[in-house]
């Protein structure tokens, strides 16, 4: 499930009510499992984007759209050290639209291709409504190399791939701009339009013994809110070690860049934490993928199921938790 | 996907620009397959529905709405020959109207429980539009066992569980009925609200030799053109022998109730051609789930690629070619 913090009582009374199966994850990681053939897990997620809320078409193109509706899904199963994959496509579009269907289609097959995603299958429907789009993605994952988000441990190192902030920087500027946008900020928003899903990050931490990971879909201070939560710890991130994009840091300055990346959404990196004798390796690893930056710990300064954020040893507090789904 | 006969030229669009994956089945069937566990290959299906489209939640509570749209998912299956399962649910909704989704999920979990079914994961997202739900289900079938719409051949006999027409009886009745709902009118106010998916007869189909079926989502006279098309073959059907829901034909009389069961949505009954040799054994077999009605034949006096219906020898046209998405 895509949720902020205000998601968590219903998500709690969901999962409550649909069970969990005895033979594999049910609701509260990015993605769901199951046992499939021998030796492989079934992983499975889906995310539902809609007009309005989660893009506007004056600022995304339909093609563009599609690539970030797949993107989603790819994300959380990268997050679960899981590859694609298939996926099933729904979308409702008012009649009057209907040609914007293609151009999402060549979107979502220009990723899926340069994923090994197969797209077998969706329904399009009317509606009078906001276009909707559903993704719902297979893949799978070795059982015993899992990444899930209750898996932190104490004495942990949190860590990240990428930059934060970039994608949240285009649509700042974007919802700003009047004016035709400041070249410098090709690079976000080439981050907000055609993101890309840490898929290799994300085997690269499986295979390296990391357990615990999470993608950075609704901002950096709910995700890890998410992982202690989860894994009943605390986690302690030093804002002063958050990797910003560059682009953002020119056109919008030091804090304003700062606050996007611990609390704007689709990122889509990387959030994980990993036994400090794996850091070297995992740096090494991951430099063909976002590489490594290191910006805190699972500490018990930090009461279990709490993330916290400190700048120079002090407590601060973002200005909000990330995205809200509601 | 699930389309009328004005999506045909869509869905071969998406199917050319997605392509067929080498190892299973692509867009085109009720449900995508590929290669899971040994001896066994994974199913998937999704639908979504849009208030004011698909449903009305004056005519439709939101318990009836969950079990309606993991009813329509699990339907598919039961037309591959396919059993759950898990699920992802996902739903767009305005925050205003939260409450309603967790009824939705009590329906969903009632029907889930009931057919073995796993919600393991899902998006909650609010709208500004209609409620939209969308249900990815997936399940497993037997390879050598699959039932596919191409798979009607000369000489083929054309059966149907159960009856048709009372779910959009129903709904006749209710776009109609100001007063209080005739008492005789429960029998098809049930079809309408909580359909019973096929999956029993969907097994009891593929285990007896049968190969060809298609789920009667959108109507007999459309999913008949379905079949037809897929597997290149003429199907000419009894309109006489098409079996009726007896609390139409009490309430809305004859010529209306059969018209209604030739282009009327959401019966949920499985359409199937079979060896003439296998009538006796699937009569019996089937009368677990839904019993056997012969309707018609696949046969040379219709052209390749087309369905057509006859009353007392003669061809007769449909008002409609069934539900068209668009």
């Amino acid at each position: 499930m895509t949720e902020g913090p205000g998601e968590f009582a219903l998500i709690a009374e969901l999962a409550a009510l649909f069970g969990t199966p005895p033979d594999g994850l049910g609701i509260g990681d990015d993605a769901a499992t199951w046992p499939a053939a021998t030796g492989t897990m079934a992983v499975a997620t889906t995310d539902m984007l809609v007009e309005g809320i989660h893009f506007r078409l004056d600022w995304t193109n339909p093609v563009d759209l599609g690539w970030k509706a797949l993107a989603a899904n790819l994300s959380d199963l990268a997050a679960m050290g899981a590859m694609p994959g298939r996926a099933l496509v729904s979308i409702a579009i008012d009649p009057a639209r209907r040609e914007l269907v293609l151009d999402v289609a060549r979107g979502l097959q220009s990723l899926a291709a340069l994923t090994g995603t197969w797209i077998v299958g969706g329904d399009t429907v009317r509606s009078p409504g906001p276009l909707v789009i559903n993704v719902a993605l297979f893949g799978q994952a070795n059982p015993s190399r899992l990444l899930r988000r209750d898996a932190a441990r104490a004495g942990d190192l949190v860590g990240i791939t990428g930059v934060l902030g970039a994608s949240a920087a285009a649509l700042a500027l974007l919802s700003e701009g009047a004016g035709p946008m400041d070249p410098a900020a090709a690079p976000l928003l080439a981050a907000h339009h055609r993101p890309h899903p840490r898929l290799a990050a994300g085997q690269v931490l499986a295979s390296h013994g990391v357990r615990c990971a999470i993608d950075i879909s609704d901002g950096l201070a709910s995700e890890a809110l998410h992982v202690a939560r989860a894994s009943g710890v605390g986690i302690e991130i030093d804002v002063g070690r958050v990797p910003l994009a560059p682009a953002a840091v020119e056109l919008l300055g030091d804090r304003r860049s700062r606050e996007l990346a611990l609390t704007g959404g689709e990122d889509y990196e990387l959030l994980f934490t990993f036994d400090p004798g794996l850091r070297v390796e995992l740096a090494t690893a991951l430099d063909a993928d976002g590489g490594l930056t290191v910006l805190g710990e699972v500490t018990d300064r930090v009461p279990p199921g709490d993330a916290r954020f400190v700048e120079d040893g002090q407590p601060i507090e973002p200005a909000e938790r990330g995205y809200v789904a509601f």
